[in-house]
């Protein structure tokens, strides 16, 4: 049984691999890799596995669950660059794959109760990754 | 293959557990935990795990599916409150796990063709509990 | 020129009259006349008219739009039962239309710059209410 | 890891199973059996798993992937009648599960990179068939 | 201070002018002009202007209001082909515009209380139109 | 009459008022004064007010919206940084409130038939700016 919680967080982005030419670059990414970069309203989904306390009902307090991902996501990505203000992507760029592994990193090893069953993220209405173990 | 058919219902709940203080009930629950509840609109995900009748197209007749759906949960818990009107959550609390494991047992019995695989329950647009085999 | 914000409760309701009969009430109201109640995920959208400020680009500071709505309504009407714990809707109903009325009522003297415009409240994706001046 | 896509497209389709009769068809699938049909904006959401470049942070490039639904999916179905238009169909019926395995069947040995590892068919905000491996 | 309620249907249609030729019909219409037609999911906002009853505190009954637009509308071009199985829209196309036009003139006489203030369909999620007096 | 058709870009921008203290702008703006900005996924609905052409049904053909748009917007916003690489926003801060009356300044003149009668842009789920004549 798993129990999921949304959260949302602001932040922009650019896909540029300084390995390649412009040329390969604008061919792989297009308009991602603009100089200047752009953004998106990325939703995460934190999906976890754990036993229904029977007193209170819960996998987990969505409280704990909040504390958790304010800490280790919204407060180091929401309203940042992700390139510019985020060790988390140096070598590899930004996307959608990598921000849901990078997540996943972060949260894995701090679930006070239960188990981090899958990730969700969404970068827009039409596009999401999902990690799980 | 699975196949999915969502159902709605609004209902009023509250959190509230005798055996502890209300100072602890307030630091679990928060305002979930005030005297007259509060209430949600619902969306029920069901999904019915089957063979596709060659003839048919389908899995279930959705006819069938929403027959079950209304018997067993719409007409008990829709335009209810979920702790006075219903015998389901005595001794707990009808969070949103329990609600959903509350629906499981209710139909996990009952599909006329083809086996429920899997529900999955929304509390608001930003929470809901998943339940399978 | 209009800046909106959309603002969530979660409240529940009941519809009786008391001059009516059960039966007239059953009528008029159906299942929203059950004795305990039900509940929905309200959505409010607020809208203020103003001059945009050259040098913020705002009409109003979000920030200030939301202390507002939060003391005028989210602290009175979340996780709230609004026949039983709100005084505004003593001789009618807390139906879409009351409860937007009782909004604009508590929200239009207290922008602290520029005018409020419209409300709409939602109390589920099928049904919202509409008030201007 | 998956990474999934969201696509769209209008068809219109009809159930009517030839080797029954008129009041059968009707009993079966009700206004779905009018004879001139009736239509839809389907959503498709094709998830592909695979491993993660780590220079380009993608398991697959988007335009790839669009490239192979569109031509698989897209301009065989959009703007399309599901029983006169396609050939998917014939002696079955194009509901939501026929449409998602014929989906299936067309995308599946086209992944440019990585494997088709889940397509989710939405007929319309309330249903949806689920095919993967 | 209006109320309004939406309202879904599915149908399908055809743009084609007979007195254009096939080069103009595709130039002016596009895969909308293919001969068996596509179909949406349509969603209709119905909005009503009237006096809020202060016993019931309903400006007009939404059971009244279901009825009215059942009959009017949802009868008639729910699973339906808008162009085959319906008068309307003889010599125009059932767009968007012509649709919502066509739903105005059914219902603006038929409001069993208030008056009609607004209607605005959506075709999909990206296309509505409107239609006000 | 109205015909509102939907537009989506992606776009990072920051607020930051050279005139004013660091102190100053952070008591403004709050985290959307992070020196790299941040984004989002915005939504453009674009109103256009007109009479129905009764051979095509038509206020205006949506691809000839659809081109003044691209050309006006979506190519000058698009994975862009609001800030850095459009000149529309010097002197002050791209708010939804500025970017509406950006795009509603580009786009008021160039209607090829009708007359542009409202635009909202959404900045995310829960913001909108709205300008009309």
């Amino acid at each position: 049984m798993l129990i999921t919680r949304l959260f949302k967080f602001s932040a922009s982005h650019r896909y540029y691999d300084e390995a390649r030419s412009p040329a390969e670059n604008w061919a792989l990414f297009g308009p991602c890799s603009y100089p200047n970069g752009h953004g998106h309203n990325y939703v995460l989904e934190v999906s976890v596995r754990g036993i229904v306390d029977p007193t209170t009902g819960m996998i987990i307090n969505l409280k704990d669950l909040k504390t958790v991902v304010d800490q280790e996501v919204t407060q180091r990505y929401d309203h940042r660059h992700l390139n510019l203000d985020v060790d988390d992507f140096a070598g590899t760029q930004p996307t959608t794959e990598q921000v849901a592994v990078a997540i996943w990193q972060r949260l894995v090893a701090k679930m006070p109760i239960g188990e981090l069953a899958r990730i969700r993220l969404w970068e827009n209405d039409d596009l999401y990754a999902e990690v799980s173990p």
